[in-house]
């Protein structure tokens, strides 16, 4: 394996986009990442997307991709591994640059939900849960959720308010980030009154979809001058059972422990050297859950670091820095390479207000399911 | 690039598999292949399927089936490239284990489409076509693949009967198939009075959906004795537009011509060293017009190998030996693994009454959309 490094990046705005379709999004985040790469061509694309099929009534979005970016000829790919489709896209664009096989490489994460009704979205979200043993007893991915949160909440005794600083911190970070959806600030007071949608998660506990593609550009490390160069130190996927009643122990990421500690194994680190974690709040409940999978908190207190008011960009470990999926937004196959343009931004130095200051490392991390497939990479300036 | 070998295969039958989920036919296939290796275990799934979404209502794959096949844990994705999605995750397992990221992988090309009405079915194929710019229009994707046969038999003078060969030699070689779903011959009197699809498409030059699953395992070539092993001598993947209309030429498979053109290259062979060919004659004229672009014969003469007697087992170059898409059957995103699955068993010497004498090199190719998405390997005895 030889190193990679992120040469490029782009990112649309997260919304809805009914004057645009599936591939003039996906190219738009593509063009961008070219051009920020100073390229005009890559030898493959990998698309990470999990509902163009369902939703958009198209597959074999690697050359309708490649086609309308300008890219046609080389390979071109769809990953899906649900919610973490971008980031399995990333990894699977990461190896063909790894293994030689490819010498430089676009992978984008698309999706384009909106066009649907909010029942139709409902539905085709929960393909992501077991459709034989969850989603046919008719539990949406909604639901799941609430079950966790609320199993989580009996076992270690927080009320609901203990998860807002979650969701605060998440929009008050949106507010400076161009391409975010929801960019505008909340309260305790608004978390507290804001409407129940299956409980014990309410709508303020819950990210929004939309309409949004993100793209990096991968070449081999030893093809840039070092020491500005944002280089891929780790990448680990692992995965657990999709149902959640079939696993042994319902509040334990076991992925996400599994797939950080060979990143920070790769990377020479651990949870004590990331300056910046972008992590998959998809429900509040997931950012406790993942905070203390990954080894920044102990079982069952990950809400405490929310409540110390150590997640911002200027606390100890700085989360949803540029809104997450909470504010930023959630199109799902896309969120994954959302989170890595946003480390690269960091590691950069390009985040303004909400800039984690010196930072030198940071993690990525995307979530399919309720848990079920979770990727890990970490981003090292050098 | 570390050289990967073949060590195990596995496959179902494929049929209307009504009392088996889609979990169990794939579970199935990957355990013959872990048998067949004589391994436990595996570093990674890579699961190529093209319609869970729309069919099962199941996104992310890879976990369940990892999950199912007692692989629990390690990297799972699945990877669509619509009818090309098993050579499509082949290729990306082969890349994992190239790379050295993984040292032993998985890759199970499985599709359950027969719970649904052929309605259903026809409009969730149809989403291989530009949703925006094909299938919107009303245009199936059997409708398209009309179109370009009508186009090729004005251009070229052939008449409709000239493609019996194609599907006469795929049922003669399923008969032999305990795989295949359609195991009967058929005659040139058959072929000319099965009832018309869409004009000049009739039933004998389609091929049948189905619900199967195919596996292979692979490992890096020098974890294993030389003399037998089946090496992946060759593999590359070449996207053209999705739309027909939007191409230079509609009779010509350029993504064909380019991905054989690079896999004869780092295979260091021609046509001309080629014993098998398992081509993808989802419908007759895709034979035809495979043959020409791989430079088995000229632009407009795919034909002529059909009707000259050269494409059965013992012929020049003999395609479809275990019965290919038209009579084995076409699970779609099984298919691609089917065909490497047919081809080591060729290069083994495993294939009975349809044995090609001293098959040493063969080929498989799988197509997605008309020609959108082409991948071409080279398996290799050594």
């Amino acid at each position: 394996m030889r190193p990679v490094a992120i040469l490029g990046i782009g990112q649309t705005i997260i919304d809805e986009q009914w004057e645009k379709s599936l591939r003039d999004i996906a190219a738009e985040a593509v063009i961008q990442a070219l051009h920020d790469a100073g390229r005009e061509s890559a030898d493959g694309v990998f698309v990470g997307n999990m509902l163009s099929g369902i939703i958009n009534s198209q597959t074999n979005l690697g050359p309708l991709v490649a086609d309308w970016a300008g890219l046609r000829g080389g390979d071109a790919v769809k990953v899906e591994a649900a919610c973490a489709s971008g980031a399995a896209a990333f990894r699977s664009g990461l190896m063909a640059v790894a293994s030689g096989e490819l010498e430089s490489v676009i992978v984008v994460g698309v999706e384009k939900m909106t066009d649907r009704t909010p029942h139709e979205v409902t539905a085709a979200l929960a393909t992501a849960a077991d459709a034989d043993y969850e989603a046919d007893m008719g539990v949406s991915f909604v639901g799941l959720n609430a079950l966790v949160m609320r199993r989580y909440m009996h076992e270690y005794g927080w009320k609901h308010a203990d998860f807002a600083p979650f969701a605060i911190n998440a929009h008050a970070n949106a507010v400076h980030n161009p391409y975010a959806r929801l960019r505008h600030k909340i309260t305790l007071e608004d978390f507290e009154r804001s409407a129940m949608i299956a409980t014990p998660i309410n709508l303020l506990d819950a990210s929004p979809i939309g309409d949004g593609a993100a793209a990096v550009y991968l070449v081999p490390a030893a093809s840039i001058a070092s020491g500005t160069r944002i280089l891929v130190a780790g990448s680990a996927s692992a995965t657990d059972t999709i149902a959640i009643h079939d696993r042994h122990e319902a509040l334990f990421l076991t992925a996400a422990y599994q797939s950080t500690r060979e990143a920070y194994r790769q990377a020479g680190v651990g949870p004590e050297n990331i300056d910046v974690f972008e992590l998959h709040d998809a429900f509040t409940i997931m950012s406790a859950l993942s905070l203390e999978a990954c080894g920044f908190a102990e079982s069952g207190r990950g809400v405490q670091l929310g409540l110390e008011g150590l997640i911002t960009p200027t606390g100890r470990i700085p989360v949803c820095t540029r809104g997450g999926l909470k504010a930023r937004g959630h199109p799902v196959g896309a969120t994954g390479v959302y989170q890595i343009v946003e480390v690269t931004q960091q590691l950069r130095g390009e985040c303004g207000e909400t800039q984690v200051p010196e930072a030198r490392i940071g993690m990525a991390q995307n979530i399919g399911g309720s848990g079920a497939t979770i990727l890990t990479h970490i981003l090292k300036r050098g």
